[in-house]
């Protein structure tokens, strides 16, 4: 029962995949958690990559912009997630979602998940929108 | 502070125009939900239709498959959510959703809420999809 | 580091104050939950009553009716506590809120919580109402 | 499918109830919330104030000070809510409620959320009952 | 950006290093929750077995034992995780957690999530130790 | 219906068996957190430190690290548990878990919680482990 080494040939090429999906998608967000992970937890960071990109978000039945929906919706209802959110609604921006559509995922949520998360997803892609120059959003 | 007469000819047509969109997208559950709240919570059947359907549903910020995809990472990562997935499981395959696709949402839940999530909600999509022969997923 | 005996005079002692208060508010439920924990974790259901009842519920800031309008609050917006809706609803009743008012906090709680939540919660509530012929609630 | 207009007539008077409602009830906090939502999400703005005061909050079945006792349930349960905390701390103390029935609400929530949520709700009542001079609750 | 081939060499031995990760650890539900995946999202059941338990659950640092406890936490926590907390029990017990070790994880989860919690936890569990003439707990 | 004095002879003993566990356990964090109650809610204080540590967490079911462990999987999971997260970070090590197996019960969360919450948690125990000099974890 030992698990796999991150550094061998197999884990290293399962790792290079899931980087090369994350730059694909990218909004520059990203990369910063993944070195903050590198003093305390390495091998999270790995399988975020090698796993979160290389297995899951690489697969071809949803594309980016559907995949990023879907993160928009987990995340904000989820609650608690702000630094999540901020990154991926960059990734989202970045992959080709208007920044009306993400506004929208999150008024959507109001439905769902009540206003309070709404709000506060929304206050995350105010933040981000405006270090962009994307606000007013109409 | 009196709420608005939920059967006056104002709110009779936000109703209507709820319904019409409801109508447009659903996959025969809603109506049965709605239904049962008839006589215990008729206001609240009256705004998840005028207000969910009506005033945030019908925004064309995001298209019908679109909406979905948020409610699927929404109701998949509440969890204790499984009536609700149903009815928008069906929803989903009914705007034209793919199995595959419905599927695919949740195994992406996976990584942002965990397998538990996940795994919840794909058994409930085995119920919708059995029940309509859609077995299996390819 | 050893926990209070549960038989001691003192805790038995703060069972009873407890129990005084359950059963002063109760409407027949929780002590069936209580007796399941007997084979379990009988120190739980000792916990329950010496202190969510005798410590927490027995405070005069709040009355049993503002009490449970909290407490529905929390239970329909956690999720997944439909077993302990159920006896809060029925304690609802017995210390006086009216079933228009359990509705009606249910209803409240579409707006902060979602749609599902409360949709949910009223689901409860009507198999409550129904067995006491309460419907419709008007 | 098209939503409503919200500059219709219609909706103008939807909106104008549900800022009286608003205004009856709120202790300051919430127009900023509201106006910071203007230039990325004023249908959001708009429907929190036309359904969420206008339709769910006006309704005569619980007064004020009964649905603020379930939003701070709610709100505290729920956790990552810390700014509608301090807009519904504020809120009821405008209809009422006593800074004690406020923390009462909070100490309730540990029973059936936790310490740590009640925590977190009652550090945010701290520092609004301290820019009220509230302090000590007594 | 396409995923790995579960089929391939590579993922089979990933797959085979999880799967006797599992097979040392599991209660004998396990299974059958992977093999209910099969016609709907095989890939799910591969990444639970070859992530979840060859690259996660396989690591030194804590030993099954301590992975159960976490676990267990985890999952009380949540809610809505019935069927999860079922496998999990059978595991924990399987690895050499006692019973009354079990029961102790959610008579903890108390306090910092709640009584329902706990109490819908120790509810699973006494299905599981029933089955197994484990009861009572003492 | 009265509450105990939490100042009689009898709650103050069971304060003090409380803070003795508490005391012994504790890394510095806590008592903070049960001053900052004293003006606002010092029933509160009471009930953690009597009922939380002296009821729940002195029983010897389970010896202080493995509660610690789920503990801290009850506090990542939940989400918005930050300052809480830190106290028992800290009290974590003090009783004996190493920087390796807090940071390892935290990774574990990410399969049963998904990433955020994962990341989240380590960010909290990085702070902690950077101010006690005990970064890189390895």
């Amino acid at each position: 029962m030992t698990p796999p080494d991150i550094n061998s040939p197999e884990e290293q090429a399962r790792y290079r995949r899931g980087l090369e999906v994350l730059n694909a998608i990218d909004g520059g967000g990203a990369p910063a958690v993944m070195d903050s992970l590198g003093d305390i937890a390495p091998a999270l960071a790995h399988h975020v990559v090698a796993f979160g990109f290389g297995d899951l978000y690489s697969r071809p039945a949803l594309e980016p912009k559907q995949r990023q929906l879907v993160t928009l919706g987990i995340l904000a209802s989820l609650g608690g997630c702000e630094p999540e959110l901020e990154v991926h609604i960059k990734t989202s921006l970045n992959v080709g979602l208007t920044p009306a559509e993400i506004v929208e995922s999150f008024i959507h949520t109001a439905g769902y998940a009540g206003f309070p998360r709404a709000i506060n997803a929304i206050a995350v892609a105010k933040k981000v929108f405006a270090d962009r120059d994307l606000l007013p959003v109409t």
